[in-house]
């Protein structure tokens, strides 16, 4: 069994690279003293990855006709965001990451303080993206673009999960603590792509909820076979530094359930999330696909 | 003469005041184990400071009438982002301070990585306070306040404006680039406080241009104090580190016009400043005072 179909594959592809073509295109430039800013800010989005938070974007948006013009500017904008928080997260005081995508990070290619403020501008340019309005032309719209992204990235949300992260090196957290944990730190913030997709398409409130249930399954799932990468995998194969949760002693799905408990578990999730988007009726193939090709991946 | 005149200083007490309360009901407050974030981010918003920024926003704001609740969001949701770069700036990584205020800067009270988390999360809610419907109701004037701070923050504006401040020490500016990074690094968003007391307020084009070249001047002045009182003055006026910029042999405002032309020229710039508002009739005459009140300050 193929662990990716062609469509998918074909879409994933595409939103990849359609994105990174439009954050090339809106990032700033400069000949300034100050260019080393840009580029770093260049150099943190820019280098590839999976760009799985555009893909939900984009192929939510789909699903209600929206301009796919429009769809970009949301999709660089969470890819921005999500990019800044690898930034930050990479560094010294962090995780202390050296390798991310097969590449230096940003303070390693750079330095610590261009890295602090290329993360700063990276956030801050996402929310500059969602209002202006060559995102939507409704700023009702805009406004809620932006409300989403600001509460799923904030402190109740990706940021909460990030400082969770770092007390999970000295607590030993249980399962229900580490679930919170990663509900924050990765799934609010992939919640928000297909709810951004939902807004920009004026979704009802009913299909909201099941957008952002679906989300949080696939983020979980997500997160548990990124923990079985990290436990199992080489750094080769990831690209990026590999056993370092359990260098730090910490707890994860994989250290708590077992590696086997921890695949089932991602397993399950993939399935359910796929069941709340039963009132698409098959509208959503390409969300449906993704849920199974993330619990197939090797990367 | 005295430097500060009674119904300055009642306006400027009435903005720090409320502003603080503002801000202390609109953080969010947790008892979970990420609660050292939520009490950073308070930590390092609620220390006190002259509340320069909400001051401009809440008295152009006036201007127009807009009710006070609503200036009052726009004025927080500035100061938390004032204080997120005050908190990355402070870091080891950057400018390294211990003192902020007359108290530990927050990586010293906390750790670095929560300083890190802290700042993120106060630049994140800054946009989450604009984009709420209490800030304002009309959907554009939302967009375009964040549009505002995100322009006048981002890698064109203030962080573009670190940048160079940290290229400032090992490059010696002259006077024309050290007026270039401090008109992005603090001018750009001493600018939006007026922007957004005028976007508030649904001013005209002149309105806002006369706003900002207003804003524009006093920063500058406000600027070349500062780097006077960090030449003249001692930690204990201050209440922060002193003579930081010359024991990094930065240039200043100060090192390169010296002491008596660098306040002649601060003078200068406030009076400057009020002449913007003089399409205003006298309607705002808190900001013509505290452009007066910049240049005498001694803290």
């Amino acid at each position: 069994m193929p662990s990716i179909s062609p469509s998918l594959s074909a879409a994933m592809n595409h939103a990849a690279t359609s994105v990174t073509e439009t954050m090339q295109r809106i990032l700033p430039k400069s000949d300034f003293p100050e260019q080393k800013l840009f580029d770093a800010m260049r150099y943190s989005v820019l280098a590839g990855g999976k760009r799985l938070r555009p893909f939900l974007v984009m192929n939510t948006a789909e699903i209600y006709g929206v301009d796919e013009d429009c769809a970009l500017r949301a999709a660089a904008a969470i890819e921005c965001l999500h990019c800044y928080s690898l930034v930050h997260d990479d560094l010294p005081a962090m995780d202390n990451a050296d390798l991310r995508r097969g590449q230096p990070t940003t303070h390693i290619k750079y330095d610590e303080a261009t890295a602090v403020l290329a993360g700063d501008a990276l956030l801050t340019i996402a929310f500059e993206i969602l209002a202006d309005s060559r995102t939507h032309e409704d700023p009702n719209v805009r406004c809620a673009l932006v409300s989403s992204l600001a509460r799923a990235s904030g402190a109740n949300g990706m940021i909460g999960g990030q400082m969770l992260d770092l007390i999970a090196e000295t607590t030993q957290f249980d399962i229900g603590a580490i679930t919170r944990l990663q509900r924050m730190k990765t799934g609010e913030l992939i919640a928000c792509s297909t709810e951004m997709g939902g807004i920009l398409g004026k979704a009802p409130a009913a299909h909201l909820s099941a957008l952002r249930a679906y989300a949080h399954d696939l983020g979980l799932a997500f997160q548990i076979i990124d923990d079985l990468l990290d436990a199992e995998g080489t750094e080769a194969e990831t690209g990026k530094s590999v056993g370092r949760d359990a260098d730090a002693g910490k707890a994860t799905f994989v250290t708590v359930l077992g590696h086997d408990r921890a695949r089932q578990q991602a397993k399950l999730l993939s399935e359910q999330a796929i069941q709340h988007l039963s009132l698409f009726d098959g509208r959503a193939k390409n969300l449906e696909d993704v849920a199974r090709f993330v619990v197939d991946r090797k990367a």
